[in-house]
């Protein structure tokens, strides 16, 4: 009988994102040789969450809701709408606890070399969403790289025709940083949008 | 209610080996939102290596069978015993097709910082099977680190006292390498295992 167990196992980790076939490799035999409990574990894990997680139906991030825990706190301030490319960025924006408004997260950005258009990334829901009356502020938070900056173009010059104020987060030195190691652009951003102190 | 999914899955991918919080982050997000299909794929491909791979009773690679296929070879060599540290390094000799013994995987090697011993790499089970008459020479092949010359050395001296031929893998300078660019201990190696040519 042929063995097959163990390479359709390295070859479902290689579909991992950044797992090659020695990386796959080696978490299978580790696997198998250290930690088979945690084998079963992540088995049931991802069960569990292709089972259970969906899109929020309000801001598009994960939940295993209808409608996930921030769009239904009752204290976020309804009137701003901070749009992000990942859950992960919506983490990172979350952390720094100087928000309280609410989220649109695009799952994505618009990559019209990767086929990844309009509507992969949710813009009518998200137009619908900001023009609904309770949103008076866009906030563009998508990334500063060149993906980011014309998916937030985009978003920008359509919301801004729909009479919405859309702001995006500032450029600029990086707290903490010297000046010395700081990248010729950024700091050229940073003068031109220098402000008053 | 909580959101416990989502937490999970990246708790049960930041077990395998050199992932992170943010490399699991990453997997989950990308198996939820690109690869449904490759997560169920992964959760069956755990269940069944889980369920079906153990150990060669022979050799103690990993196997679905009692014995593996290369232990079952009936045109392999039963006199020649390669000791190997682990099933990829097995693959590695067998790639290069100039071997045709058999294998003894030792799943490890001596680490006593690690607290691995020589139970953990069933020494015992391997000096039975070099003993056991058919066997009259054992390759030594763990890999040239200092865990890995430590464990050759103690295999050897132990083998070498019953009366077997022991032989290591030879050190010397790579295949296709040009000598200004190989580290001095390989070329002092080298030096030293000189051949007549």
């Amino acid at each position: 009988m042929a063995e097959t167990a163990l390479p359709a196992l390295v070859e479902a980790l290689r579909r991992l994102p950044g797992v090659g076939v020695k990386s796959a490799s080696r978490m299978a035999y580790h696997l198998l040789q250290h930690d088979r409990e945690g084998a079963v574990r992540l088995a049931h894990a991802l069960t569990h969450a292709v089972e259970g997680v969906r899109h929020c139906s309000l801001c598009h991030t994960f939940t295993e809701e209808a409608v996930c825990p921030t769009c239904r706190d009752p204290r976020r301030d309804r009137a701003k709408l901070c749009v992000v490319e990942t859950p992960a960025d919506q983490a990172a924006v979350e952390r720094t606890q100087a928000y309280a408004g609410l989220y649109f997260v695009l799952m994505g950005r618009l990559s019209p070399l990767d086929g990844i258009g309009p509507r992969d990334i949710g813009l009518a829901k998200l137009f619908e969403r900001a023009t609904g009356g309770e949103v008076q502020e866009v906030i563009l938070a998508t990334n500063f790289t060149a993906e980011g900056e014309a998916t937030a173009h985009v978003i920008g010059e359509a919301l801004k025709q729909r009479g919405l104020q859309v702001t995006r987060l500032a450029r600029g030195v990086p707290a903490g940083s010297e000046l010395e190691y700081v990248d010729l652009g950024t700091i050229a951003h940073a003068l031109v949008d220098r402000r008053s102190s």
